[in-house]
């Protein structure tokens, strides 16, 4: 039996034994979607987002209804936070509800973290991405997608592409695919687009997208997050396309069986080809949906069920 | 038995076997809405929203939750459609959540079919309004009122007046009381809010209002679509209401059991004035009534119940 | 068994008798929550906000959901209410949707009531603020709050201090407490921000924090409402904080066990210091809590139920 958990801030706070349960749970919850519905029968959730999401609320929103939870969602539009109210205050009013799950999206890092130090027993917090930091419920469906198809991860050469520097999405999945002892992580991405700081110690970085890619099993693209950056000397997206989009021809560099990941939203014809994005290789439908059989496992886990009870 | 319907796009894609099966449908559910609650228990309903709506989101919302369903409210304001997301990536994320229904509406014509195209088996796309081309829930539950007030629909003489150029439910409803065999319709608004192309073949059309409204049972009126006009030369609303607008003296031109029905929202005293629209002859109410149960037995219909059934 | 109440506009049009039976209901689902889950199953609450809320709307929501209920949110944003609706259509609209419960805020007075000598048998009314005029469901949890800290309240001296002049929590709170027999009711603030017209009879009234304090067992702060205010002579804020601030030094001045309430949401270090918000005299949280059970309390009295009933 795993130790239960009490948040979920991001991975790295969670033991390798809390986050292989996950995995497994998340595993059994894909397989049997239906046997879970309505286990958390009148639990609250509430969803505090800060920032725009369609995937994310709506994964978690329909995660929680499949389990029979209620679910209220509070946006930074025509709520109190116009009014000028602080994070601490909104979030006390909200913990004032007595929620059983607080989901939280923040353009500050550590925002998470800091909300669950002050919430009461009982009441779970959830990381739904703050600022450039963590992402990591996404980092849980990546490897729970990745574990699906190839089962073994220990072999394989798995390459990340784009906006690494900006990207929480790559700081998590980066971060669990260490732990979980994949074979070879590259990063690859142009010079700015590259983290200040060697978050991976033993990642080997490329500029050049092609060099990357050869024998890879696994490119996972990286949304550029137009809406993040300002000032920085960006390439025009048709040249960003031609040195780092992912196509056809340069997709036939990796191994033959190579899949491809995205964490969605894509820019089509940007850093994605289109042809690529809903080619045989893509796993990114099948990303969406294990994200709602991964949150629906999240929740379970939070609420102390664990990937070898009964059912 | 009627046979099943998969999608319900626009009332041109039903047989008139299964429209006549949806009225009868809508006539029982309207009868007795309560024996209806919780038959669709633990489905979930997804309402995708890119234009302003409060009756056709509220309606159907209201009807799924009646119907013991799951729903989930997705609007293009505070969403990933703000990062450029296309409509097809962002219906595709909301597929993977296994939904029973999505609802959607959208400023281009053609984009329900166009999703129901995309749709996995079991998932049921339903258009709550695709441009200026249809409204089909709106048509039915017109139909469904008429229906009820004056039982047989084929003596009936309808007038339809105001912007039918731009107006999507007078496509969908000329076109399906057209189906369904009523005595006469007329046409009626200024030239300029006349359609380019004849589609209702034998309706008559008038530039006079006075003239149209003669003997007629039925008017429906339709509301200025302000926010889809620019550039036209529209008279003043002042003016607009001397001309088309429905008063009290010009209902005394139509028959003297004429009943008058409008879409909604109204524009008072502009297309109506407030003294028919709230008086004795209007059925604008039961219309906006109407709208949740027809709705109830579409959601029902789609899910494969029929007016048949035991209960 | 006290008679039935229909709507929720404001305490006065409460008897006396009801609004104890509702302080009453509010403790004992504060004392035991859980006990109550389910209770309005399948009832429909819609939620139509005119103006940005979190703590209010929220609470609502959760407490139809913890009682079984559907919640239906509209507001101004995102709905017809942008294509210019009148409200009267709007709200008749919903009514046809056949609500048991209407939850309205609507920045001008008399709104509520308005809407209440509209509604059908079966729809219930409840105020969640209108203009500058009530905020009864606040002022109930304001009681509830106090009889649960203090008990008796016939001995309190009651300090409300701020901006009384465009507060519909200082308007609804005081005249629930004069009618609560409160020991003393002292209004303070700068002579801007007092009322025109002297609505509570025997208010004693200052225009000095200092010495309007003195001996106080209560002290209920009021937001400055930001938003509501133009073009009025307002101190900056750091000059408010200096002469209408409730600091710890302040604070010091009253009786010993003296207690805190603030409305929310607050404005830190302009109304209230964080060391008061946060310290051990401030009851603010315990505010919200109550909000939540004092709402259920609410909605179960709407429908039937009293504190006398068995459970």
């Amino acid at each position: 039996m795993t130790e239960p958990l009490e948040h979920f801030t991001h991975t790295d706070a969670c033991s390798t034994v809390q986050l292989r349960g996950l995995l497994q749970l998340a595993q059994k919850v894909a397989a049997d979607p239906g046997a879970y519905r309505g286990r958390l029968d009148g639990m609250l959730l509430i969803n505090l987002f800060y920032e725009a999401s369609t995937r994310t609320r709506v994964s978690f929103e329909v995660a929680a209804k499949r389990l029979g939870m209620h679910v209220v969602n509070v946006s930074a539009i025509g709520s109190s936070i116009e009014k000028g109210e602080t994070l601490h205050d909104t979030f006390y009013t909200l913990q004032a509800m007595q929620p059983d799950f607080v989901v939280v999206r923040h353009p500050l890092e550590g925002t998470v973290e800091d909300l669950a130090s002050r919430a009461e027993r009982g009441t779970h917090l959830i990381n739904a991405g703050d600022g450039t930091a963590a992402h990591p419920s996404q980092a849980l469906l990546d490897a729970v997608t990745l574990q699906q198809h190839f089962g073994d991860l220990s072999k394989l050469i798995i390459v990340m592409a784009g906006d690494i520097r900006h990207s929480r999405v790559a700081r998590s999945s980066l971060s669990l695919l260490r732990r979980l002892g994949v074979g070879e992580i590259r990063i690859a991405g142009p010079a700015e687009f590259l983290p200040g700081e060697p978050t991976i110690a033993d990642a080997r970085t490329f500029t050049d997208f092609d060099s990357a890619i050869e024998n890879a099993d696994v490119i996972m693209m990286l949304r550029i997050q137009k809406e993040r950056i300002s000032g920085l000397n960006i390439p025009a997206a048709a040249d960003y396309h031609r040195d780092w989009g992912l196509t056809e021809s340069r997709l036939a560099l990796a191994a033959p069986h190579c899949r491809v990941l995205h964490p969605g939203p894509i820019n089509r014809e940007v850093e994605i080809a289109s042809a690529v994005a809903d080619g045989p290789q893509s796993l990114i439908r099948q990303q969406v949906r294990n994200g709602l059989h991964t949150r629906m496992a999240l929740l379970l886990a939070l609420a102390g069920h664990d990937a070898d009870s009964r059912l």
